[in-house]
C-alpha cells in the first residue's frame, strides 16, 4: 500500500499568525487570533492496483463502484474523527449494529460532470450536505461539518476523476451516506457512526435522450406522512416504497405517483422525484409540507423558472384538480425532477383506471426547456447565471 | 475451529423409504414417496474459545451477545441456502449493500427461558417466524422456511443454553432478523438476502419486579399509518420513532403513547408495545387495522382474558374516549404488552398538558395477574393450557 498525508486545513483561511499547540496524528488543535480550531487532516492511502474502467456507452445505475471511498468514524464524546480515503473495500460491522435492526442512517445523492474542456464540476453540492444535516437532526444523528464534507467529497473526486465517463449524458454518481454502527439491540439513537462518500459512475439516465414516462398514481400505499419522515433522506422511505413500485412496473409504469397519506388526495411526489404541472401557462409544484423531500433540483427548476419570468407556484394540489385539468384541456405539462433522471416529462398520469395523456405523450416545451438547460449548466455548455457549479481540483 | 456437522432432515416425517438423489455439500435432493424435496443440513462450526460468562444479575438489554450465532444465504435463482452456525463474528458488506441506503430489512424478537427443572423452553415461536414471512410481504423479501428457521433457532439455543441466565425475571434474548445485501444503488428489492439469528443474555426488564410507567401522548411525530410499513416489523419504523422518544423521556417519561397518522386521534400503540385498557370492566385494545404491529403477546393476552371469562374487544379507541373514562372514573387500568417487558402497567398518561393518573400510579390487579401468568408460563412455573410453549432439546 502507498501511503500519502494530504493535510487539509478546513478552518483556516485568513493571513494571521498560526500556533498549533497539540498535533497528535491527524488531529491539530490550533489557535488562531483568540479563537481555538480543531483542525483535521483528511489520510489518504491510494489503493495499489486500480480496476479496469467500464464502457462509458454501456453504463447501468449503480452497479459500478470506483477504486476508493471516503470514511470518517463518530464515537459519542469524541465527535468526528480520523477522515481518510482509503481503496474501496468491504465494511465490517457486528451484526448487532443498529443499522441492521433500527435504519437510523441518512444519505444523499448527486454528481460529478465533466465538461468538453476536461475540467470537473459538481452541481450545488452545498446543498446536499446542507440537507444531509436536516435528515441528520430527523433521525438523532450527530450533524457533520458540512464544508468539511465537501472538501473531502471534491479531494475524493479529484483521486477518482478518471471515473468520471465522458460520453453524452454519463457522470459519475456520489453517495455520501452515514449508517448507526454500535451494537446495541436497545431502541436509542447510537453512539457510533460511520460517515462514507462511495461513487458509482453512471449512464444517461434516458438511453435515447429525454422520453416521457408512464406513472401510476398510488391509492393502496403510503410513502411517508407528516410528522413521520418523509422530509428526510433515510432509508426507511425507500423501504416503504419498494412494494407499490413491485406492483405497478409489472403493469409497464416507470414510477408512482404518491398521494398524502392522511387524506390520499393531495399530490406529494413521484417516485423518488418532486412533480410539477403546467396546467394553463402556470407551473405548479407541491409545497413542502414536512412530508415531501426538499429537493435540489426542486429548487433549482423554480429559481430557472422565476429566472425566465415564468409563473411559478409552490402549492397544496389534489389530484381531482390535475383530473379536471386533463378535462377541461388546460393540463399543458406534467415532469419530475431529480438528480437522477434531472427532467423526467411524465406522458401519461393513470388514476383511478383512467389514463390521461399528457401533450400527447410528447415532452413538452418547458421540460425539455429545463432539461435543455441544467444539463447544460451541468456539463458547462451554457453560461451558470447562479453560480451552482462548483469546480474540483482547481483549488 | 472445530468442524462439525450436524445433519438435519427438516422434511422427513414419515417412514417411507427414502432415496438420495443428489448430495452435495449441505444440500441434499431427496424422493420420498412420489415427492421430490430439498434437505438442507445445518453446518456448525464451534468457536474454539469461549467468552466468560456475564453476572446474571447485572445484565443490561441487547448489550452482550454469546459465542455463536445461525446464518443463510439467500440468492435469486437459488432460494436460501448454506444454513449454517458459526462462531459469534463480524459481518462483511460491500458499502453499496441495499440495508444501508433503502433499509430493505425485517426482524424479531424473542425469548429462551430456563425453568426450575432447568428446561430450556420457548415462548409461541412459530408466531415469530410466522410474522417475520408477514413482514417479509411487506418488504418484498422472499418467504424463509418457518420450520426449518424454528429448528435452526432450536439448535443455536440448545448449543448455547448455558447463556441462558437463571436468575429472576432473566433470559435469553432472541434476535432474527433479515438484510438485503445486493450491492446495488437502484432503488428495488435485492437479489441477495441473510437471515441472521443472534443471541443476548438479557436482566428483568424491571429489576424491582413489575412497576407503573409514566407515558406521554405523542402528539407531533407519526410512528405509522396505513398504507405504510406499521404492521411489518421493519427497521423504517424504529428509525422514526427515535426523536419522539428522545424528547419525552427528557421529561421523564418511558415511552410515547402513539396516535394514528391520519386524524391524531386514535391509540395505536404505546413505544414498542401493544397497549390495553380497562373501563368499566371491560378489557379494550385497539384492532389491528394494518398499522398496528401483530403483537405475540398481544395475542396471548386476549386469548388469557377470553379463558378466563372476561370480556375484552378490539376496537377503534380514541384517545379523547379514555380522557372521559379518566374524568368518569371509569378508567380503571392501562398497560402495555410486548416481548420485552411481558406487561407494563402505565400509571400516569400525559396528553395536550393534562396527567391522567391511573389506578393511583400503582399496578392493577388484571395487569399483575397477565404478568404472573404469562411469566409463570414462560419460566414453567403454572399450567400451560395453551401449549404455547416449546422445548429445546428434548427431540
Amino acid at each position: 500500500m502507498i501511503q500519502k498525508y494530504v493535510c487539509f486545513h478546513l478552518l483556516l483561511h485568513t493571513n494571521e499568525a498560526i500556533s498549533v499547540i497539540i498535533e497528535k496524528e491527524n488531529v491539530h488543535i490550533m489557535t488562531e487570533g483568540d479563537r481555538t480550531m480543531k483542525v483535521q487532516t483528511i489520510k489518504v492511502e491510494l489503493a495499489e492496483t486500480l480496476k479496469a474502467k467500464p464502457n462509458g456507452a454501456h453504463l447501468d445505475f449503480g452497479t459500478i463502484f470506483t477504486d476508493h471511498m471516503f470514511l470518517m468514524d463518530y464515537k459519542e464524546g469524541e465527535g468526528w474523527y480520523d477522515p481518510r480515503i482509503v481503496p474501496y473495500q468491504s465494511l465490517t460491522l457486528d451484526p448487532a449494529a443498529i443499522i441492521f435492526h433500527y435504519g437510523q442512517t441518512v444519505f444523499e445523492g448527486l454528481k460529478a460532470y465533466i465538461t468538453e474542456g476536461g475540467e470537473v464540476q459538481l452541481f450545488r453540492p452545498e446543498k446536499n450536505f446542507e440537507r444531509l444535516n436536516h435528515s441528520n437532526d430527523r433521525l438523532c444523528i450527530p450533524h457533520i461539518d458540512e464544508q468539511f464534507a465537501l472538501e473531502a467529497l471534491k479531494q475524493l473526486v479529484e483521486i477518482e476523476k478518471d471515473w468520471i465517463p465522458t460520453e453524452e449524458g454519463t457522470s459519475l454518481y456520489i453517495r455520501p451516506f452515514i449508517i448507526a454502527t454500535e451494537p446495541y439491540l436497545g431502541v436509542a439513537p447510537s453512539k457510533q457512526y460511520k460517515l462514507m462518500i462511495i461513487l458509482s459512475p453512471v449512464g444517461a439516465y434516458y438511453k435515447e435522450g429525454i422520453n416521457p414516462v408512464k406513472i401510476a398514481v398510488e391509492n393502496q400505499y403510503v410513502r411517508a406522512v407528516l410528522g413521520g419522515t418523509g422530509e428526510a433522506k433515510t432509508a426507511g422511505n425507500y423501504a416503504a416504497s419498494l412494494m407499490a413500485q413491485e406492483v405497478v412496473s409489472k403493469d409497464g409504469f416507470a414510477q408512482v405517483l404518491w398521494l398524502d397519506g392522511v387524506e390520499k388526495k393531495y399530490i406529494e411526489e413521484v417516485g423518488s422525484m418532486n412533480v410539477f404541472f403546467k396546467i394553463n401557462g402556470e407551473i405548479i409544484t407541491p409545497a413542502l409540507n414536512g412530508s415531501i423531500l426538499q429537493g435540489v433540483t426542486r429548487d433549482s427548476v423554480i429559481q430557472l423558472l422565476k429566472h425566465w419570468g415564468l409563473p411559478v407556484v409552490e402549492r397544496r394540489i389534489a389530484m381531482a384538480e390535475i383530473a379536471e385539468a386533463y378535462e377541461s384541456g388546460t393540463l399543458e405539462e406534467a415532469f419530475g425532477t431529480g438528480t437522477a433522471a434531472v427532467i423526467s416529462p411524465i406522458g401519461q398520469l393513470t388514476w383511478e383506471e383512467k389514463d390521461l395523456i399528457i401533450n400527447d405523450g410528447k415532452t413538452g416545451e418547458i421540460s425539455k426547456k429545463l432539461y435543455d438547460t441544467l444539463t447544460g449548466i451541468q456539463y458547462g455548455k451554457v453560461e451558470d447565471p447562479f453560480g451552482w457549479t462548483v469546480k474540483v481540483g482547481s483549488n
